[in-house]
């Protein structure tokens, strides 16, 4: 059984990540991240989510983007909302977390590198994301390119590190038919920027409305509870 | 001024990197790493060496290596010691902290962007480290294209990322003479993997007979005090 990285944050897209690569019959450790977050349930759902998942090997890396700013989601800045769809793909949200995702994926390729494994599942998506630069595809050949010269596997030319996206040419959307059909509970997962409280989702940032048109386009209903829904 | 990142553990190689920065004109932003490194006292000497240097914007961030693990730097594991050149160059060594680099890198590019800025410095050497994967130019060139392709600037091709390293083709005699030229006060500086305490260093892992030899071979000596030497 092959090894893979699954970065799991506990939220819709990865959730459905994890999904996928079970459904694949690859070994998985988990792989989540305490990264000065607003709000620290994030960890709690995806910890409940290894578990239901029969995942062994859960990995949390204590990281420090707190320190580095420049993000509404780690720093004091207020979440957007109520946003038409327009105004989301204008430009780059203030909720974008500079270089997350490399950070993100840098630990992977450590803790790949350790494991012995060539295999990194991450959900990024560059439809309903358009404005982050590291969701697009040419993005994430390019970490591939670097993640092979960069680790010992990469010297000995043995076996060649994958980044794995199955969401990435997905729409909000089709990901949720996608993980309706590996029989996701999406009931376990989070999406908003700005919780009210645990199991309390705003309903009105960008993650909100966008999970809730999905499922609305997927024909199904979000089996999160909104305020005012 | 343009402003830089430079990446200072206080050791040799960065602190001569650091010179090298501050003397073409940039504004420098020194960014150190806690990453459950043995010996804490690393991050004790590039305080002190940012502060020599005036530099006014010194982050410290707090990440967990450790709990990737895989390395005898993060590890249990005994550092080797009293090797040769030709036994340090046959294999990458157990102090090959996985991934490292890269992730070292990805944290100041997320800095750099936060920062408005397009200079990293970096003091990896190809030569004197050749069992590192991490340390070798065509993996700094293809994270210079990851990093580009990664972040808002990237997207907005207004200037393009710049990862400086003015150390990769220099022999340790060289880094070490450059350093002079430039005036570092190399007392300031520690390179030892498994120090007896502070200010002493063991002289006898990889990181003490490579800084003992360059002294050496720039016709110099090291103001450190070792052991039996």
């Amino acid at each position: 059984m092959k090894k893979a990285i699954v970065l799991l944050s506990g939220g819709l897209d990865s959730t459905t990540v994890l999904a996928a690569a079970t459904n694949k019959g690859f070994d998985i450790i988990a792989l989540s991240f305490n990264y000065g977050q607003r709000h620290n349930y994030e960890i709690e759902c995806a910890k409940e989510i290894a578990t239901s998942y029969n995942i062994t090997k859960h990995q949390i890396a204590n990281i420090d983007l707190g320190a580095i700013g420049g993000s509404a989601l780690t720093d004091d800045m207020d979440v957007p909302k109520n946003r038409d769809t327009d105004e989301m793909n204008s430009e780059i949200p203030i909720t974008y977390v500079p270089a997350r995702n490399t950070i993100f994926l840098s630990y992977a390729l450590a803790l790949a590198e350790v494991e012995n494994s060539f295999h990194i599942f991450i959900g990024v998506n560059a439809l309903d994301y358009s404005g982050y630069p590291d969701c697009r595809p040419e993005y994430i050949e390019s970490f591939q390119k670097m993640g092979r010269l960069a680790t010992k596997s990469g010297v000995e030319e043995a076996e060649q590190l994958q980044i794995h996206t199955p969401l990435i040419d997905l729409k909000k959307s089709e990901i949720i038919k996608l993980g309706i059909e590996l029989g996701v509970d999406y009931s376990k997962t989070h999406s908003c920027y700005d919780p009210l409280g645990k199991d309390e989702p705003c309903g009105k940032c960008d993650a909100c409305l966008l999970r809730i048109k999905g499922f609305l386009d997927a024909g199904t209903s979000d089996p999160l509870n909104y305020p005012d829904i």
